[in-house]
């Protein structure tokens, strides 16, 4: 029988049950649309709460909130230099492309972060008419490879950033001049807000959001412990988030696949990636551990 | 005080209730996102029961659903032929144009709709390099002012399409052919799909979408009845949909908004727009109609 | 026998002797590519003697002169206000709604010429999310029909213009910002720069440009004081440039056709256009009239 | 004393007299604009003997002739394939990005030319709405290197192209299907086409493009053998065009470059590129080698 749960990514996950609770609750009499409601406000006061005095406009998704960020701070002629692997570059099926008109230039980066060095050996063509000029520097927090930029290497980016006249933009973080315009225009503002706001003001009130991320983190953690004791199976980026990298032998993985649902992150080296979210239980790890070892022994 | 309905606009209503039980029941367990789940299925089947045989892109709003359409069917070169009230041309944000890089055309409409002679008369400079290409007639069903397409218009307009190697696009129905990165690029396809697809399903189910609009016209006619006995207010278009179009003396409309919320259609000809909604009540109908009544007698 | 000048479009006409002896004269030895060339310096000089402290940027043609000027000032959520027979609106085949993203909003003017009063009646939908913003005010001198806006109308365009923070947009003249990347991104850069260069040179110098225009000039208003003694001709705008319009019985325009190469500018009101160059004689004239008059003779 | 021709790019060098006669031969008279002439047709016909049955449309250089080729091709959830070096990639400024909004994804191509087994190896994620969707494999002949597709390896590319339905661009090379129109709003139609269309009848009449051809690659083989004589030179890619592509002492090219305008390719391994030209001489080539070899001394 298959689990109800599986590792293979955090949206496979429901809505968190107070989140939906907010919703049913918003559901009274008529309010007025695109934003300017109450529940909204609300929405936007948490987030100061948390993050200072910032403009807050609410997308349907990360694609939306990312590619808006960026067109929101370029002209066509100009480059934004990201990780091979973020997905701004590879899974956007691109939009950041389409949208801002700017080409984007990937980096290698074996660990999914951008270092000052990488960035400045792309850093170049500066006045030169035949190429594009290089503007925003974008990061990933966590990575793709569920590695964790330290504060210290943000900081060496953004001043480097701010060295060479650059922004540096970090995956879902937004500036404010004419975003009203550019929500719309890209197709982004809710005429019902106020089911997007209390969603959002939920999971920033009581700590919800910091509960279900340290929980998420907490059982990647036991995960990687669990998979550490199984010989045949490797860990091969740092776990710093809610995302654990595993190598295996080819043969397993299909094995371990017709009872858990998870992709396989490179076919060459047999990694696969497995993802725990709000609502992963220790039980669900051990389980999981339990048939990933079985489904070792041959 | 306020009365907890407005006449304002149906987006100012919340969610159906069946709608809110659906999200509620479909909030178990994982599920695979984007849209390859049980749930996003289920919906597409409930959209072939009512269309036939047609492919189905669920997308986030209205926006999305018309310009993504415009831009599968259109090179940039291309000119679509619009109404000049309507929502493509006026209340976008530019976004047809920002997508399809295309020319949109307005057309006199002074019921909002357009005909066989108004878009022949912008049917020209076929071939001409210079000229922007006509390809889509679009047009809304109902119209902005709550006037109802009739077959045999919808017919003719058809026939000219076909005739001159143009296409019609009614608002909100789209071509399937690659819609599906239209959909990802255009940043509307939703991850946790299964949320979007259970309402769809729901208003397709047990008649909820006809017995919800069949309310809300119903409403509205009633309205128009009310209105029609008020001696100073006069119905400016036909009421076929669940719009009522009111012109009234300047000085009244003030006062009337400051208990009910809605929009003036016209600032300059004094006319004003109220929607009904699923949830308008007759008793609404009957406490606005008396509050218009009274705010008139001066 | 054809005549070997046209009354159809100065782009008929060849280029001006002097400056083909400029571009044989500068097709000696080796130059370096893409403007860095004492040819493009000294073209620049001469705007510069002609136009003050201005930055100079040579492009292929008017279209795109105009719409790098509109592209480099706007972004793809604002609008360009243009009078509705502008070029721009009518002749680029889309390429200022496909390069900027912004809608064109079309304003009526009978004569070719935006008033402060036609401007600001499509000034509005201010601070709208669901609007596009006005940006640009565009006008044309001479405007298509040939009229000329004198001084202080284009003073008071520019006045409204700025007290609404708008930008006039005189057809032709650009901003510099980055304009380095928009032309070479715009496709619009030449290799062998100086052959554009020399030209420009050559019509900013000895007044070769004032001569060529004034003649032109002369020219139209020779041709209409012939149109005006034929009593079955009618001039219908203000000659005030090199173009005049005439309207005439519907039968003779083919007649006059058979002979000389000509564009009828309203099919529905038997309007013609005839242009002068400057290569356009006085005998041309005398000639062409005669023919017009005997064509009106049935 | 500078010469008078450099070996920087042959653009560098003038236009060949005979076009500069063509062009003075064209200017007599009036002729219809916009390509509707006989030395246009004449033009379409000198290409129509060379090439056979093709639709041609003529733009103002290079860049253009790719970049909207590319647009009339894709469209913008498509990729394009091309070699990490190739111009598209690095020296258009991101136009192909801005006008067609596709990625374009390098491929590493030491020698310039990609191959069936590096093409495929990016020939990935087809039907997955996250990614991109590879349509186009574009090839430069001859490269940025100087090296040239034999006909079987140009082969093997169509032949991968067409099993995977893609298409194969060769730089330069056009499809016809509305044209027309995406060359008007590409903003490269040229009002008095026939100077233009003058020039390419001439280029394509009696072998002169070949001619040409022929003897700037002899100058550079010629060049080739010069520098092979010369011990501290290296020659680091197959002398198969008209570049020649040399390794020197660091410390050298200043000197040289004091003389003779050129390019240094790459900074890192201290190679530079030297061009000929139509005009280029043998004594030319011998003075720039002696002077090579002189600097060389120390």
């Amino acid at each position: 029988m298959k689990p109800i749960r599986s590792f293979a990514s955090d949206n496979n996950a429901g809505v968190h049950p107070e989140v939906l609770e907010a919703l049913a609750a918003a559901n009274t009499g008529h309010t007025v649309g695109y934003g300017d409601d109450l529940y909204t406000e609300r929405a936007r006061a948490k987030f100061r709460e948390h993050f200072g005095d910032v403009e807050v406009f609410f997308v349907f998704n990360g694609t939306a909130a990312n590619v808006l960020s960026l067109q929101s701070l370029t002209r066509s002629f100009q480059a934004v230099l990201c990780a091979e692997a973020s997905h701004i570059y590879t899974d956007e099926c691109g939009a950041p492309e389409k949208f801002t008109g700017c080409k984007l230039i990937p980096i290698e980066a074996p660990d999914g972060k951008l270092t000052v060095d990488t960035v400045a050996h792309h850093y170049h063509g500066i006045g030169d008419q035949h190429h594009v000029q290089p503007r925003i520097i974008s990061i990933t927090q966590a990575t793709e490879m569920g590695t964790v930029y330290k504060p210290d290497e943000v900081r060496a980016l953004a001043e480097f950033a701010h060295t060479y006249n650059l922004l540096l933009h970090v995956y879902g973080k937004e500036l404010s001049k004419d975003f009203l315009y550019w929500r719309k225009q890209g197709m982004q503002l809710a005429s019902k807000m106020r089911f997007i706001s209390v969603q959002l003001e939920t999971i920033l009130s009581d700590d919800l959001w910091l509960r279900s991320a340290q929980h998420a983190n907490k059982m990647a953690r036991l995960l990687e412990e669990e998979v550490r004791r199984i010989p045949q199976a490797k860990i091969v980026y740092t776990v710093e988030g809610n995302g654990v990298f595993v190598q295996l032998p080819k043969i397993a993985i299909p094995k371990i696949q017709e009872r858990y649902f998870f992709y396989v992150w490179s076919e060459e080296e047999n990694v696969v990636r497995w993802m725990c979210s709000f609502d992963t239980t220790e039980e669900d790890i051990r389980q999981f551990a339990a048939f990933v070892r079985d489904s070792l022994k041959g």
